[in-house]
């Protein structure tokens, strides 16, 4: 209900590229056209990022939506054929997808063609990517933190990115230049790029991400439990505090599903840390300690304010 | 991120009150100037909904800012003072002041006068309140399904409740001519008021909105105990998730300690149905139940459909 205090700002050119020099990316294939990849395409083409955009979606339908919105100059059914002399290829499917479209694209991909992607767990996209590379294509992991509930090619818009923080987790070796021109692309579309350790990203964002989704999932799927005239009244009554939860309850389930089945130790070790807690306010409230409760409470105050002064409120 | 898409109505005059008509209460008394009871002197006075209004709170400062906003005639130090002679006084301070609240302005009540709140449990003001007013005065407790994360004077507005539901728990006996008054006068501000008791009241609104908030400062609590460096991290990296869990999680400690301390019960219930299920998707993480994830995930965004039809969104 309150207004997002940080609307998504433009993205800086001095971050970025500049927009009067010819695009660093000749050819790029985004292979993916939902949410994410949808959002890349519009952004590129906004600000004169690639010369050449080529889309891959297993979907007829997905392919024309994207030709007739304009965001890819060629959308083709076979990611190899997408994938077929880019200069760089960036991946934005469901995780569970990269070990088979690295087979795919592999035997297509020219040498010194740069592959990324915008998955959400690092160390299974470097598992499943790097060892089906050819020699010579350089592997450059990503993760743009953004997002929204909704999915699919209409689902997109340019400014998705701008104002939010890309990790990279290049693997130790990784080419600089490759490393340069994936980060020149992020930060082309407003992004702050900050580099890290697969397994470092892995643990931060099963608890930024992984396990308030996971929590979101499950408290909208207790309520969907219940007997059918309180869950009538759970959806009208829902402006107090649940229809947040609904909202993020709303994400890609395939997409969720492959977080979680790839990064399982950090988010069964997080969901451990949180039971723990959880337990700790149940009991709290069952003996009446109040003090407790709004020690706690005004402990997690604190964290609204810094979110709120990194801009990411 | 993704702008909401229902922005709160303007009250549709055919709802509430004839404008035009004078107001149905003479003189208001607000005890407690935070959120709610800003919002509802801010309402009372842009829709013309009480002659009078008068103000309660302890600070002094509080008390001096509502008065330089203007939105209300007079501001007593003593709740006493503000409840005397009021033809209808409503509580909007925590649900633990309410049983000292009463005791304090019973004596100088006006036979006749309502008594009404705004608090979020139901049961537990009917038990507080109820034996603690004298004969002839109308106890029509209410519960407003609207707020935000901040707090205080300066966070009211009167659009708050414009759009949104607000559910009254009249117990058997109560003056219809009463609890009509208290409905006009939330329909004045905007609101569809339903009824229901105290009890159903509390059981669903322990799902909707007191487990939500239990979670949310649990998972904002979990990161906070994160070792230093993770724990920039994770606001810096908030926008995957996590930054909606610090917003539910930044809303008054107190009024939430005893939410939950007067709403044990219920919560305690729900807690433990959450806990199953949540522990049931852990172990489809650990055992890489796949299948299960995705429908479960598939499931809840159904109810994503239903906020956003009954326009909650």
């Amino acid at each position: 209900m309150a207004s997002d205090p940080v609307s998504p700002q433009q993205p800086d050119p001095a971050a970025g590229i500049d927009p009067a020099a010819a695009p660093a990316v000749r050819r790029l294939a985004l292979i993916g056209l939902g949410l994410i990849g949808s959002s890349v395409a519009r952004a590129v083409k906004r600000w004169n990022l690639a010369a050449e955009v080529v889309g891959h979606a297993r979907s007829a339908a997905t392919r024309e939506t994207a030709l007739a919105l304009g965001f890819v100059d060629r959308a083709e059914a076979d990611p190899a054929a997408a994938a077929a002399g880019a200069d760089m290829v960036m991946i934005c499917t469901p995780l569970g997808t990269y070990a088979a479209l690295a087979e795919a694209i592999a035997p297509g991909l020219k040498p010194g063609a740069i592959v990324t992607d915008a998955g959400s767990t690092k160390t299974s996209a470097i598992r499943d990517l790097a060892p089906r590379l050819p020699e010579g294509v350089h592997l450059v992991p990503g993760h743009p933190i953004a997002g929204t509930e909704h999915s699919g090619p209409e689902a997109g818009f340019a400014e998705l990115f701008a104002g939010r923080f890309c990790i990279l987790t290049p693997p130790p070796g990784t080419d600089p230049a490759a490393l340069e021109t994936v980060r020149a692309l992020w930060q082309g579309m407003g992004m702050t790029v900050h580099e890290m350790t697969a397994e470092h990203h892995d643990r931060v964002l099963a608890i930024t991400s992984h396990l308030p989704h996971l929590i979101a999932y499950c408290i909208v799927g207790t309520a969907t439990d219940l007997e059918a005239q309180t869950r009538e009244e759970v959806i009208k009554y829902s402006a107090g505090g649940f229809r947040d939860f609904t909202r993020i309850a709303a994400s890609d389930p395939v997409m969720w599903r492959d977080v979680f089945l790839n990064n399982k130790d950090a988010v069964l070790e997080i969901i451990q840390r949180f039971t723990e807690d959880l337990t700790a306010l149940q009991r709290a409230i069952r003996w009446d300690e109040g003090e407790t409760l709004e020690r706690h409470f005004t402990r997690t105050r604190a964290v609204r304010r810094s979110v709120i002064a990194e801009k990411q409120a």
